[in-house]
């Protein structure tokens, strides 16, 4: 019964349930899938949750369940497997299979290349449209989003795109070479995945073709395959920021999801022992002002909202490819000044605040220029840090750690050091 | 120069050239934009930015410049203005496009209403592929992203849809009838946004009819605004997290930014002495054992670095629809396993570390069992507060700030309360 469900949803559905489902009940769910459609489901699946599917399976099984898979799919499944099952898996291939799929995996995961599928319909330029038209009623169907027929010249490069709009509605005499678009250019096997994303974004594509340096076709991209690299893309700022792997299993289990979070919270407590080592300096000027203890978050944790906001701002930025070298530094600037300006304005309200609070304004005066400082340095490790990563091709999204460190550590060296200079 | 270079982009490029742009930069390029492309740039533009550009136009300049876009574009357009000016574009149309458009706008923005387009082309079920043919060549040209011609009744109801693939591939003798789909169900237009993109996505669609509760087809929905939707979707969780807008300007200038960023921090501030107020019960406590005011920053910051993870995999979990009331206790009793393993195991850690820098074996326990405590309790907040805020109708986002205060909290109430208890 419910097997009769699952087995009639779309293989998308069934990877949506079994990804909503805590460890149980989703292997019970697994087990009444049919055999034929696990290879869907599996393909559907995030990267994590398909890991743990796979690693249950030998190669003879993976190689089974995915047969009928897409080139572009299958190869993403490929590269998740261990390097032995992978060549076992394309062992198992006939030959002409197995060489397709090696070229497709001389790609990158993260390129254009590793995003193509070799389902392309290509044409020749003097076929009137007449023609066409007969030649396409001779295939059974048309590969899904096929937008566009390709043209190519007789060494297979890239010449122009014939949409099928525009053969529905021309007349059947024209000729390919007249109707056919050349103005856009073809996408190189080793685009970054981004920046694919991103022309499609912006040109509202449902398929692209992919050329080599010679510019011979080697496949085409979908628009289904750039959205889910959109998803994990956005899916990855969120994720990275909180030290979380991206396109991770929400419900996955107590002992692996403890595992993988340890890591992020060791180095932390590192970090904090750091910002401990800071107010340790200081603890004669405690002992005789306790009120700054009392004080001290206030100023740490303003500095840190502050950092994170910058920190936000700055990797969103940078991940919508609007940050380059040529406007870096009006941005660090314009995060200082914000700093600055919302340093003062609090600055000033928590000083009002903690001098009513302890009767006593120079503990308001000392509070608002650490405040100040604060935010400023802020704005400062939040806007460069993020920059200085990427430039050391680290992942930017990481810099939320360190931030945070530098406000605490900066919040307590100016709070406790300006209080030291003028109480001791 | 640069002008023509600029009015040879597309729109979307322009429109990205001003997003990464400065303020005064951004003025001298959009001066060269030609008037003509106004309208498609301005559609192109994040929310942000857009009504930035808007806010200096008065109602007839708006009017002229985006008479030419597609419905579901004018009418996001004009939602963003005051409904003054709103009112007079729309006066300003002629009888039909305005009540079409009113039609449209009865539709929230965050609906399959609000995201349809009414260029759609529709066929009868009797009609044969030759007569479906020579109908299509009538047509000037098909609107962009037609993958599918929409079947009706006499009524204007949905039946199903023909994929122009299948007209390409079939027998010209072929009716609409035998081969149309009729297993896909139309959206209804008072799907949430989300959903929609959600149906797009599993399902791999390239554009999906409209209809109202009568069946009714009212327009279509086309991949390129669900695109737009699964970004600003995305977007959306990593802003609301730090306290920003979504669709936010990167190069926002000084004085804008600051004041959109002042009220997350001055909320912020309010939290922090909430906070304060807890330490200032333990004055006496803190005097006595000034290695007290040292380590309990430790606890707090190891309690929000955990709360933080656990709100983002909820917050983001909540976003995938992997959520729902059928799994979300499982959710909070994994979370709270979860905190309670890194709990001790860092516990152990931070035990071992206090007691040596401090030579007290007593403060090493004392901070152990309030690490514990605060990984629980960031656990708790983590994972409830979001799905209370959603049951609220509130962004489950914004509870960053919530779980950070009662971290801090209950870092400081466990850690000094328990140290109150032992040492005085
Ligand atoms: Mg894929
Ligand atoms: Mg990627
Ligand atoms: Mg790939
Ligand atoms: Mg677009
Ligand atoms: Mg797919
Ligand atoms: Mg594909
Ligand atoms: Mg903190
Ligand atoms: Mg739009
Ligand atoms: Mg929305
Ligand atoms: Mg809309
Ligand atoms: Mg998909
Ligand atoms: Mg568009
Ligand atoms: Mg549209």
């Amino acid at each position: 019964d419910v097997r009769r469900m699952l087995n009639g949803l779309p293989a998308a559905d069934v990877a949506h349930l079994l990804e909503s489902s805590p460890p149980k009940f989703r292997h019970i769910l697994w087990q009444m899938v049919e055999q034929e459609d696990e290879g869907d489901v599996i393909n559907e699946l995030g990267d994590e949750l398909r890991l743990h599917f796979l690693s249950d399976m030998n190669a003879a099984e993976v190689a089974q369940i995915t047969e009928h898979l897409q080139d572009d799919d299958l190869v993403d499944i490929l590269q998740q497997l261990p390097d032995r099952v992978t060549r076992e898996v394309l062992d198992s291939m006939d030959h002409r299979d197995r060489a397709r799929l090696e070229q497709v995996m001389t790609y990158p995961d993260d390129t254009a290349g590793g995003l193509m599928s070799t389902d392309t319909i290509t044409i020749r330029p003097p076929l009137t449209f007449d023609v066409v038209l007969r030649y396409l009623r001779r295939h059974a169907e048309i590969p899904p989003m096929t937008d566009n027929l390709i043209v190519v010249n007789r060494n297979d490069q890239f010449i122009g795109l014939l949409p099928l709009n525009t053969l529905l509605v021309s007349d059947p005499s024209s000729t390919v070479r007249e109707r056919m678009i050349t103005d856009i250019p073809p996408i190189p096997a080793d685009m970054p995945d981004d920046e694919v994303a991103r022309l499609f974004e912006r040109n509202d594509w449902v398929s692209a073709p992919v050329v080599d340096q010679q510019g011979r076709l080697l496949g085409r991209i979908t628009i289904d395959d750039v959205v889910d690299v959109i998803r994990e893309d956005a899916d990855h700022s969120l994720t990275s920021m909180a030290g979380l792997a991206e396109d991770l299993d929400t419900f996955a289990p107590v002992f692996y999801t403890a595992s993988r979070r340890a890591l992020w919270l060791g180095i932390n407590l590192l970090t904090a022992f750091l910002a401990a080592s800071v107010i340790n300096l200081f603890q004669d000027t405690i002992e005789k002002v306790v009120a700054l203890a009392v004080l001290m978050p206030i100023v740490a944790s303003m500095g840190g909202i502050a950092g994170t906001q910058t920190l936000t701002v700055m990797v969103r930025g940078m991940a919508l490819g609007h940050v380059g070298k040529h406007n870096e530094s009006w941005l660090i600037n314009r995060e200082l000044a914000v700093g600055l300006l919302n340093g003062i304005l609090w600055a000033a309200v928590v000083a009002v605040a903690a001098s009513l609070w302890f009767d006593d304004w120079n503990i308001g005066l000392i509070i608002a220029a650490a405040m100040i400082i604060s935010l400023l340095a802020a704005a400062l490790t939040g806007a460069t840090l993020p920059l200085l990563l990427k430039r050391m091709k680290i992942d930017p999204a990481l810099a939320g750690g360190v931030v945070l460190t530098v406000t605490d550590v900066v919040g307590f060296l100016s709070f406790l050091g300006l209080a030291t200079w003028f109480y001791v």
